[in-house]
């Protein structure tokens, strides 16, 4: 939507470090694939251990995946030593989050002092290289300093 | 807010075998506590490997926890057969998610033939007995037959 | 939900004299009812000139409703000289708005420094005094100071 | 995001009537712009008598604004003889609403049989020519037959 210039050149390491910190991510099998001023892409895999009762992925799996994707898209343009915070956010759940693989895709859509308000999308990927999107949100998220 | 009369005396059984074949709420601990005419309540420990960045439950976790309960609350109230699904939710995180337990608690808003709207709380409990809301959820789920 | 102290007593004054500087307000008929410490009414009259295509209240001025009520419900809170803006809200339209009257009842949900989240439902009212729900929104308000 | 294939090729007559029959949409000086499958555009002149106590477009004008959008934009995908309601929306205030004409652009993000989600942004308009988003929305409607 924009072009961001991050304020700290030394972004990626600080998101790829925040993220090493949360033991949720391990857990559920979630992995930073991409971080670029103002957006972050996250990746996982689908496992039947955190399915729903139809057996798609679970829409709390969903959302922490682009939950933190966004987080981390409002991170990369903060300075340094601020830290990001989910105020809130709303998640529309599109179609069953059936697939092999899913990627959550977030990017900043405005970065103000303190509210950065991000959207991000869920994408569903078959083994054909093949795209859908099963989940969309838009988050707000606060810079806290000191 | 309002009593509700559920069209399937046999709404609990209805809600636990469905919860049952969840096997996200297996691996993420939850456990289905309460089950009444429009309210659900699902409860779950702290986990060190659920944790975000500061070492509180992950906003996900939060989520999935009462976007399911929102759920179920709607399922209680439908005829047998039917399912409900999340449309989109709404999840204001209020407090960092510390505690030893949190519980989950959903009610239904407005119960529709196709859409019922639910709200769901999240508290962290502390040994003490004492309960902090963490997080507030406006959740839109819709019924499907057939 | 909870007891509120205002740290301003003064807090309806500043309230009233808001309302009174916004011009939408008299012009969509709305009325400040009752400022209450983390609670606000406001009441407008059914206007067949602010009706949506099947002639109920159209839900942008339902909206508008709760969600200035929502504002002051934060800053009734605030400390003298603080203003509040309207980070985000979420509106769930839950019947036809249908009535001759209508009040939008707001409440703080919980109060932060910097960010104040509140609840709020919009019922009609007919002649007999008796209220229906139409709309419940879910509100993240920002305190801006100096 | 994806080009949509209008099952009612008589869609933008449909949507023309519809906006026509909003009594709302007179008195708050909006005009549809734009008309084209799964996208609605509507403009406003910014009113001194819609402000809110800052001066600004109240939020409320906004969400209606935005949110007629919404609804039209998913009109304009449905059979002949369906409406569209909103069942929520979701609005990012992401700066003052300052500008002498504002423009609502909606487009539909998913078309279900009965639920579907559509995104919005409100631009406010110098006279220049410069744009400046405002406001976004994630909204839900639902498609009513019969």
């Amino acid at each position: 939507m924009t072009d961001f210039n991050p304020r700290d050149p030394d972004y990626e390491r600080r998101v790829r470090e925040s993220f090493a910190r949360q033991s949720a991510m391990v857990t559920l099998g979630m992995r930073l694939l991409r971080v670029a001023p103002g957006e972050v892409e996250i990746g996982l895999g689908f496992r039947e251990d955190l399915a729903q009762q139809h057996g798609y992925l679970h829409a709390g799996v969903v959302a922490a995946a682009v939950d933190t994707a966004c987080g981390y898209a409002a991170l990369t343009l903060t300075e340094s030593g601020a830290e990001v915070l989910s105020v809130e956010f709303k998640l529309n759940l599109l179609s069953p989050a059936a697939g092999e693989r899913f990627v959550a895709r977030a990017r900043v859509v405005r970065a103000g002092r303190n509210i950065t308000v991000c959207s991000g999308d869920v994408f569903a990927l078959k083994g054909s290289g093949e795209e859908k999107v099963v989940a969309t949100m838009l988050a707000t998220m606060m810079t806290v300093r000191g």
